[in-house]
């Protein structure tokens, strides 16, 4: 067995080796079926069991209350940036959106082909390096959508956005999602694309409130009404078994590991061990504003471009992948999701220390 | 490890038993990277090795001219069946379907809110039991739909369907893709699921001529243009990349299987060799027509739905898994696709008669 080096990567990113191993083991049989996990039907009975187990334990994990449908789509979160307001956005509605990165951007444009749009707040007059304070919402908004945490610029919301509390919120959590306790009754909807925190790429959680899927207009294609997908335990069509299957053993591992209360406390220590380090360093320094710092994505830079790509290839050469910064921006970028080992963290502050002593001016 | 058994389902179905083994050679390192091929970025070198690996395999074996793309997506056959029209069908046009199966009628479903349709045959009069052998299309039809094998009655086209040269014509082959030679040269655009002949579920192969790519409307949701697709290699957003690398892993198989050729003739075997038993048997008998009959899914009664029962169920305990047909027709259906051995139809064949001689009139 080769040896797994510290991948940091935003995504698809490093995933439990336990989860791993299991998967392994049931690669060409699951269980005693005789049948590899990849293989089982859908509509079948092992499968079906696999499916139950994994909404179960979401329910449980996440504490989803019993009003919400626990739904995998496909198509990750960028169609989700499309289906809300196609859904949620009637023509003569505004939306209000938080613009806090590239995502909430992305979401953003695909609401203007649908209805009316206001941006609640921006941090692009900084380059997305902070989270805004304050907000100012449209009078009677049809929803509000956020982006939790901002993998390119390595900003969170440190809580809920100050949203008034009957406004119909949506989050896209793609990057935070199950990373510490998350308050879903809150929310209308939260949706994540599973490649950071949840499992493999190529299957979307959607948490939505039951009124939210039957608010959506039936005029619209039958895939793109959450109601098929939420009649139908998301198996109208073929699911990606495999990737929700993932997301079951991932889920398991979360609640083994001490659930999200447990998890947030070691996401936080993680990278509070790293901004640390960047705050004493004399050469290297995060870009996030101080109060809007990332748990996940710890984006720092020595400001030089050559050196940023110097330390790029040494950290490469010494065994610590994914390091280099988003290419929009530039810099580097360790992201510390859930499965990231804080072991992990430990060598990187190391070979920063080992880098600076070689290279301080 | 735990012995196979015989996995008759119609989708997710059978891989080939190397491709499973070299995929859990590489789940906890991908060669020596020491990152899981699950856990590698979309944008990283070892990742962009599979993806260019697959896509020349596909080229290769597939005999794809190059005035088409490759394309993986997600959302699956269902996803196509709006996506077509909502591109390519203008209000102000028609397009023609070539209804022979459930999955030809949902993808009409879905065109009639795009603009004009037209069911240029059908063979719903005989509960889609046969091909239809002509068809009449209309003057001038923005495309012309079919879908090459009926998963759940078991019908084929045996060549392409009698359409006028110049028409764009688009297939469905989600459940006959690469089973035999197929003149891609003489379609607009294929599209398949991969989970019956190409991999796992939650990928979709859609190969497609520039032009047709360039047609669609530049008014939809960026996700749903194929030209954002076409343009980023499949990397708009991060696809489904476990997805993609078995496919590639399955592409490699049926290349040393020694292609579509070899493949078509082997397939062409399994499938007789069941029929022709169902032929002489005083029991069963199959349901298509003589010459509609699939090579990939092989539907079959005894005439009495309570014997059926007690078929399905002997054979599920004697380890022949996934017999029993769709839930919408009842009796029993072999799926036998690509990857499905020789051997298990010879087993099956065994099975039957055992059945037969113990319940015999």
């Amino acid at each position: 067995m080769t040896q797994r080096i510290w991948n940091f990567s935003a995504g698809p990113a490093v995933l439990p080796e336990s989860v791993l191993e299991e998967a392994r083991e049931n690669l060409l049989s699951l269980g005693s079926s005789g049948i590899g996990i990849l293989e089982h039907s859908h509509r079948g009975k092992a499968f079906l069991a696999v499916y139950e187990e994994t909404v179960a334990l979401c329910r449980e994990v996440g504490n989803i209350p019993d009003n919400y449908k626990i739904l995998f789509l496909q198509g990750g979160a960028s169609s989700q940036f499309f289906m809300i307001p196609m859904n949620l956005l009637p023509r003569d509605r505004t939306a209000d959106y938080l613009v806090t990165g590239a995502w909430s951007e992305k979401a953003l444009e695909e609401a203007v082909r649908f209805g009316g749009t206001h941006v609640a707040c921006t941090s692009q007059d900084r380059n997305f390096s902070y989270i805004p304070a304050t907000c100012s919402f449209s009078p009677n908004p049809a929803y509000v959508h956020y982006t939790s945490n901002n993998t390119i610029f390595g900003t969170q919301w440190a809580g809920m956005p100050p949203v008034p509390a009957s406004t119909d919120t949506i989050c896209d959590a793609s990057s935070d999602i199950f990373s510490r306790p998350i308050d879903i009754s809150r929310h209308a909807m939260v949706y994540a694309g599973a490649q950071k925190n949840l499992g493999p790429s190529g299957v979307t959680l959607v948490l939505m409130r039951d009124d939210m899927i039957e608010r959506g207009s039936k005029d619209l294609p039958t895939m793109l009404q959450y109601r098929t997908h939420a009649k139908n335990d998301s198996m109208y069509n073929t699911p990606p078994t495999f990737a929700i299957y993932l997301v079951g053993l991932v889920l398991k591992w979360i609640k083994q590991s001490g659930g999200l209360t447990a998890l947030g406390a070691v996401n936080q220590r993680k990278s509070a061990k790293l901004y640390a380090y960047l705050d004493q360093s004399r050469l290297f320094k995060g870009t996030a504003a101080l109060d809007s710092r990332s748990q996940m994505n710890v984006t720092f830079v020595t400001g030089n471009a050559e050196l940023d790509a110097k330390f790029c290839s040494a950290a490469t050469k010494a065994g610590f992948d994914g390091l280099k910064g988003h290419r929009s921006v530039g810099g580097m970028r360790a992201s510390l999701y859930n499965a990231f080992p804080e072991a992990g963290i430990d060598a990187l502050i190391e070979f920063l220390r080992k880098f600076e002593s070689e290279n301080a001016h």
